[in-house]
């Protein structure tokens, strides 16, 4: 059995004005299905977990929500945040807390707002993982590039382990220039890097004291007080002291230099949703290219709500429920929602999180 | 004392879809000012009319709007047609009802979506054109060019007349193509048609008479029965039955080929306001080329409404209350209103009224 971890954070500026602080990304059905990627997360674990060892770990903001749209997880496995203290607390925090129960169980994280579309081939990449973490190694879940992406950290890979397909990660390589990218694609000695983690709680609690001591003494003093009185009383005393660090940088970094981490290569339609360029890859596209981005309700008709004359790869996401018309543009994203339109070059998507950062400077909190 | 006649019709569908049928251009402020262009073409006239000598003559669908916006003149002077029969039936009647009062008047017709910059420089060339008039030829404005456009009409300069600086028009040119236009300006005899026409009515009606005798029977049974009571019913039953035609081709082209129409050169900052891009250029950028086209109260700040970041010769029109925001793009409009929004290329302004045409089409009126 698995122990899911679900960190479900991070307000996904790149997606303004759809993805607010107040209802992030994950909380959307940006894929055409109805389903939130929060939901579609939790789902594809299918029979690998349960209910009563999935665990999400969320912000103060979004708890109430994640409650609601995840009914069949006990109340006690949303763990909140009681403000942001980047990944390595955040997971470290959900092991340790595993680790009251079960010191040696197996345990994934996966981040709440990441696409899959081959469910069948990602369980059993995870089955595979999980042979290598039952075997003591740090598994992160590589996946075979299908391009050189400069938008990803790639892992780069060791000799075989001896635990099934399982390799070991000679180390992480940051996000390379296109030539560089390029290079590690046709090596086939590379992966990107999908910060999807599989590991036994006490082989990665082990290695959080070694590395991050200050770390892995904080949250063990949450978790120990865990389920007493003074529980709310020590997260907020202890959790704000706690470093701000990254699972990457904090603990895998590291413990692949050590010869701790291994990897096994997925192919199972992977893709993180950073932006809207990205997200309008992934959908089904007209003759010319444009993306409509609907309501969650596909049966809504379209053509009501987008109206285009000589447009072509265009992203539009009509929100607002007024028409909106495109004459004579290409490669530009239009998000339009009842308060803001943001109009963005595709190739700039990126950049989106520029126009966040001048709202918060300006004090425009209602729009962020 | 001149009669001046203000034709306020036509839908602007290529400023759609700030501009609809049921509010057209022409009763807009586009102009960063705060007067409408309709306020603004009575208003430039100055002293060489008066309320008494103006007519508007407008749709069934504007009639109140040009009321509330012109207080100041007699409700008399605000003809209503019945349905659109173009600009020969419009300005017929309106000739008809002066010569009624004046049957020599001199009168101008001036459309009511044009732009003047230069407001003395412009009632200067219209007393030119006065002389001109007076002295028996129907007169059209030239306007200098500026540049080689292609969206304008010319007028081919003939002979000196001895009236003023008044010159024969040998022949009106339709929109030429760029190497033509270019030749145009380059020989110094051609001057963009700006469809401001001044005549003595006497002259006008004659021309009328001679090549267009259905119009000007019908219209003269009309100004005939205008003040009795049954003049609702003639002008419901003859109005229907006028050619369609414009004034131009209705009677300016022969009549220069008559030798009956005389031009003088303008060179006030003419604009005829047809679409965004064209708009774009007439108001003040900002440095990277980017204009905002704010609501009628100039106080209000622009960067409540508009962010742009990288963005280059944008125009936005926000005009529905919400944060527009640009992200790495150029040469585009965008129109923000509250139930539709138009994304347009620049170089693509013309092809507005497409969408305008598809919406037709669907039947969603209340879009148009």
């Amino acid at each position: 059995m698995l122990y899911a971890v679900i960190p479900a954070g991070g307000s996904g500026t790149r997606l303004w004005p759809l993805s607010r602080a107040g209802h992030p990304k994950f909380l959307h059905a940006l894929t055409g299905t109805s389903a939130t990627l929060l939901q579609a997360t939790y789902a594809r674990l299918g029979d690998l977990s349960t209910p009563a060892t999935t665990l999400v770990v969320t912000g103060v903001a979004h708890a109430a929500d994640v409650s609601r749209q995840l009914p069949e997880l006990p109340t006690e496995n949303i763990v909140v945040e009681p403000s942001p203290r980047d990944s390595c607390a955040a997971i470290g925090l959900a092991a340790a807390l595993i680790a009251r129960q079960e010191p040696d169980a197996v345990m994934g994280a996966f981040a709440a707002d990441q696409l899959v579309r081959d469910v069948p081939a990602f369980q059993e990449t995870l089955r595979q993982a999980m042979v290598g973490a039952r075997s003591g190694l740090l598994m992160t879940i590589g996946i075979t590039p299908t391009h050189p992406e400069t938008g990803y950290g790639y892992v780069h890979l060791g000799e075989a382990t001896g635990a099934g397909i399982v390799r070991r990660v000679a180390e992480f390589a940051e996000k390379p220039r296109l030539e560089v990218a390029k290079a590690y694609v046709e090596s086939g000695e590379y992966l990107w890097n999908a910060g999807m983690f599989v590991w036994r709680v006490d082989v990665f609690l082990s290695e959080l004291a070694r590395q991050q001591p200050a770390l892995h003494k904080g949250l063990t003093s949450i978790a120990d007080a865990w389920d007493a009185p003074e529980c709310e009383e020590v997260l907020g005393e202890v959790w704000p002291t706690l470093p701000k660090i990254s699972v990457d940088y904090g603990v895998m970094e590291d413990a692949a230099a050590a010869g701790l981490v291994g990897t096994v290569p997925g192919d199972f339609g992977w893709n993180d949703i950073g932006d809207f360029h990205t997200l309008g890859d992934l959908l089904q596209c007209d003759k010319s290219g444009n993306v409509v981005m609907d309501d969650e309700d596909p049966t809504e008709h379209r053509d009501k709500k987008v109206l285009t004359y000589d447009t072509e790869r265009v992203v539009i996401v009509p929100r607002s429920g007024r028409l909106v018309a495109a004459v004579g543009v290409s490669d530009i994203v239009v998000v339009d929602t009842p308060d803001a339109l943001l109009i963005c070059g595709r190739d700039r998507a990126q950049d989106v999180k520029k126009i966040v950062e001048q709202l918060k400077e300006r004090g425009e909190i209602d729009l962020i």
